[in-house]
């Protein structure tokens, strides 16, 4: 029988758990199960209930599992398994990996979301087989993974790879954008899915000329990056507008994290990058400009193989 | 008697070579050797004899050390020897770890000569103690060393740490600069000691008011980073102007690598920023303002502590 590891994805709403055949990859069986509320206690409930499910689904016991492995959104203080610091669930200082394997009996450990997904492409996504690896996803908002030596690179203080709060120029020339993190010129200000789509509304209502107002049906609240890369597929001006600078202030930021790490794998993923080609190719044509000569040599770019299941995978797989 | 171990440094002129106390850092013994030609029989040579003399100095058998490493200024494959692209040296592909080791009849390990100063500021120097440092050097050049989990990082084709060749916004609108590595826009064409001293220039040629005119005595082959640091000093507003730009581009490059990698230090070191306390100080103040609060909590920002023997030291005590 396959060898099963379980792996769950903490969000701000929902907990995701899935069985997960270390030899293959492939999800045996996942459950959702929604959160209470954020208290720590309430998060554990229900990535336990959640867990207990997809093993009864995958016909296990939980205590047959030889380890869980945890994505949070967030901070976290690598083999100690604390969360520092996961805004989306208000919390600080959290002692997570702990109180998880209490509740599972089980070794447990913790990771930041987009460390997980880079893992889970590492290990049988579009990083296979590489050991020097750059994953950068654009989702709401916008994070990178590090891979150096076959192994994740968590940083000092498990913050390494938030290549979304690396200062860009304002395309031109605009004024700077506060970040959600309180910072000003943060390339997530910018390009992150969520800060997008605000800056399109407030060009919308101060009476942009676009095809978007027609795909949204005039209803600002669907506007979406999504939209824009309707709009762009009609040939819409402003979009196009639109992606070329975003793609400029990406594929450069990509470009400069090539140029400083020389990774032999540069992964494109996350929600907005997978779901907007048009912006992805610009992305790709500014990286494609700005990346230096030494470092693009030997280079492969790939968008992500694993979507939105590369963070259960990869928690499931990580190492201790 | 201490562990002594054999440390090279190859620049464009010159091999250096020293012998460094293993258990202390401490080099006991330095000789330099000039290069007859560039020819890698030439350096090959020109190091053997080095090694010899500071060996001989040293009162001790080269046969008798252990093992030899080479700071090279280019792209080195790691373990191989193989030195990718040296462009101050003309070398395309050679195997020079290879050579060496006949030539001296112990194995050596190649790195580049960033790599090698980082390694030395991390065992006996500025980085002494931390496992994730990031080493930014604003010399003729500019470029970086980062180790990650206490080793250092080469990445996939030898070429990680090339801060000096992100894509940076050109100062206060102005034009964009080709920098030696063929590109535009990179922050070595701006930040690099060599092309600094040549836009100082043009700015005299084209008139600039500045005490830099009267620090060179007119004299233009006299221009230096140094010279504008004289300016800087005695209050010029032309200094001052360029320190805060220069200081800002570096500062920004800096923050960004520390956002990316999450350091526990940040080690700034080079001639340049040893030698002009007034740019140090721009660019620690733009760094501050533009590193994520996140990465900034537990960073240690500090000079280098081990100047020019930096990369003799670090070549020497190369992990294998």
């Amino acid at each position: 029988m396959a060898r099963l590891a379980l792996g769950i994805d903490l969000g701000g709403t929902n907990a995701r758990a899935a069985l997960v055949d270390g030899d293959t990859g492939r999800i045996v069986a996942a459950r959702k199960s929604p959160l209470a509320s954020r208290e720590p206690q309430a998060a554990v409930a229900a990535v336990a209930a959640a867990a207990r499910e997809a093993a009864a689904a995958a016909g296990v016991e939980p205590g047959a599992l030889g380890s869980a492995g945890v994505g949070v959104a967030g901070q976290c203080l690598g083999a100690s398994g604390v969360v520092a610091n996961a805004p989306n669930l208000g919390w600080r200082d959290v002692p997570f990996g702990a109180m998880l394997e209490r509740a599972l009996g089980l070794p447990a450990r913790v990771a930041n979301d987009l460390s997980a997904a880079t893992w889970g492409e590492l290990r049988f996504g579009a990083a296979r087989g590489s050991s020097e690896v750059l994953v950068v996803f654009v989702g709401s908002g916008v994070g990178a993974g590090l891979v150096v030596r076959g192994r994740l690179v968590e940083g000092a203080s498990g913050v390494a790879g938030e290549i979304g709060h690396v200062r860009v120029p304002p395309p031109r020339g605009g004024a700077p954008r506060r970040c959600g993190c309180g910072q000003m010129g943060c390339l997530e200000a910018w390009a992150g899915g969520m800060n997008l789509s605000a800056r399109v509304r407030e060009d919308l209502q101060a009476g942009a000329v676009t095809a978007v107002r027609e795909v949204v049906g005039g209803d600002l609240a669907r506007v979406s990056p999504g939209a824009v890369e309707q709009a762009f597929a009609q040939g819409d001006a402003y979009a196009r507008g639109l992606w070329e600078e975003i793609g400029e202030l990406l594929g450069t930021a990509a470009a400069n994290a090539v140029t400083l790490l020389n990774p032999e794998r540069l992964i494109l993923g996350g929600g907005v990058l997978m779901g907007c080609p048009g912006l992805a190719a610009a992305v790709r044509r500014h990286l494609d400009a700005a990346v230096s000569p030494s470092a693009a040599v030997g280079l492969t770019v790939a968008p992500a193989a694993l979507g939105d299941d590369a963070g259960l995978v990869g928690a499931a797989l990580l190492e201790r």
